[in-house]
């Protein structure tokens, strides 16, 4: 592993810093598809993270998603704060997912230079593009952007890792989505910093509020999930109505998130959280080099050969072989 | 790493040995549940390995999979052979997830010492359990069983990874199941090696035998999946047509298993499959205990501890830091 080969990037890194679009796009390339290069350029620009809001907006399709995204996204642009957007719904017109209509009736975003948008569904599965949403975050982080709004779509580990990712967690739900104790169900209430009634000009709105609400209090009062620290953490997830489509409720919402921002910082969860993520992406990295590194180099690939053909003959086990390669590639203690 | 510390289990392993059904489960426990002793174990249990031959039976929910594998199962011990079932389906009668009733039904299974049903689906999600079926084989397999046979429910990863297991496996489909079409999109065409019609009294059952065969002709036309040698493996997998609740067309698929086995062990694809299944093997373990041991040892945690606090204090990047980190603990090439 090496991540001094920094030539070839160089320039690109320069253009980058210097503000530009096609560099900052060239490089989320980069760290979607080239890993060994991704390292090289997220080391580089490491020093340029951490000052972004990230905020992931999450909830089963139909809530409304792209539509609220966009407009906390002219929300921010409007509080005079640059914005990135990633998604990783592949059915978000955002991906280029949904009809040419839903861009065409967005264009003040994707024609506004404060604006950012980087699909990541339009190339492959989602539970894949997934594992590199962090890293495109730390890109945009980098390049500037003030507030990262995370589109994703409601399903499962996909949502667990992007609630990893951001700040703050935003569950969509529209009064039809069904009573909340499905939603907790789904694992949506465990992620929530934040929860929107979105479409709440609809019938049932307010009996939705009532009951996540509801749910909000049992979920304070017991345990904690993994993305909490229960000893500082007294955040009690607010929940807002919206109707995106005319802005209703959005500016109210981007109050409450920058609440819980200040709450982050205030309480020293976000100390906390940045430690733990820190730690874990310094853990999974040092896992996949490991692997990499073990099996590239030639001496434990013959080794590896050698063994298989032993245990074949019956002279070892599949056991000792892995012991044997152990204490082979592992320094001493 | 240690799988030198077998004195708690010399005596199970005695017990084993001489046939002692308690001995069988106590070391399947110990299997799924102690990865560390399970080395230890496993490594004993090898030399008595490789002798089973390993059926698996999969397909959509209601295909009628734990009736056929209970006549499968009578029609082994009608030959004379011993059989283990291994049941990975929560759903399964075998599981003890069905009515009582079931279990009732097919007493002459559950009462005779020839047969040893193990249930891996009773104690958590079929995922986690799935990983440890070939373990589980393979104990059944050093206890001596002639047949091994894996109910599996029809879900996506799981089955792979029990094909993986399985020497022959066997996709249950019923008339209902919808056209052949959405077999191959499922993925169960890729992992077939014979096809079962099941309650193939019911209409439809021709049509649906028809179209699994010109299913079959051109997959067998066309590249090799992850799961044949194709160089090799010019096996045209069978569709047999039977109905499980009477037994019909059971022998039949039976001796279509056995002709299946007699080809893998001829054409020299069970061999070449049995090297892929060790290197596999020696490749998991490796980097399983890699990880363990890397993060057990006291240096390279104090190590971790230390450099998380240098990148939060902006001194370093996660990128060095799991550089660092590696090399700490890879020996020199």
């Amino acid at each position: 592993m090496s991540i001094g080969s920094e030539s070839t990037t160089s320039e690109l890194l320069a253009e980058f810093r210097a503000g530009s679009k096609r560099a900052c796009a060239r490089l989320l390339s980069i760290v979607e598809d080239e890993p060994e290069a991704a390292a090289s350029v997220l080391d580089e620009l490491y020093p340029l993270m951490g000052r972004a809001f990230r905020i992931g907006i999450t909830g089963p399709p139909g809530a409304g998603k792209s539509t609220l995204v966009e407009k906390i996204g002219r929300e921010c642009r409007n509080r005079g704060r640059t914005v990135g957007i990633v998604a990783v719904d592949p059915t978000s017109p955002f991906s280029g997912g949904a009809l040419l209509g839903d861009r065409v009736r967005m264009p003040t975003l994707f024609t506004d230079p404060g604006v950012f948008i980087r699909s990541m569904a339009t190339r492959g599965g989602v539970g894949g593009l997934a594992a590199r949403t962090k890293e495109v975050c730390d890109v945009l982080d980098a390049y500037g952007r003030d507030c990262i709004i995370i589109e994703t779509v409601g399903v499962g580990q996909v949502e667990l890792d992007i609630a990893g990712a951001a700040h703050s967690t935003v569950v969509t739900l529209v009064p039809e989505s069904g009573d909340a104790i499905q939603t907790m169900k789904a694992g949506l209430m465990e992620i929530g910093d934040l929860f929107c009634v979105n479409k709440s000009d609809r019938e049932g709105a307010d009996r939705m509020v009532m009951e996540i609400e509801t749910m909000v209090e049992m979920k304070v009062r017991t345990p904690s999930s993994e993305f909490r620290t229960p000893a500082i953490d007294d955040w009690v997830p607010p929940v807002v109505k919206t109707v995106a489509t005319t802005g209703l409720g959005v500016p109210a919402l981007l109050d409450q998130l920058e609440q819980h921002r200040k709450h982050l910082e205030t309480s020293g969860v976000l100390t906390e959280r940045r430690r733990e993520s820190v730690r874990a992406e310094i853990i999974e990295l040092t896992e996949e080099w490991l692997r990499r590194d073990v099996w590239r180099r030639p001496d434990v690939s013959d080794r590896l050969a050698g063994l298989t053909q032993q245990v074949l003959d019956g002279g070892t086990t599949p056991y000792r072989a892995a012991e044997a390669i152990l204490r082979d590639v592992l320094a001493a203690n």
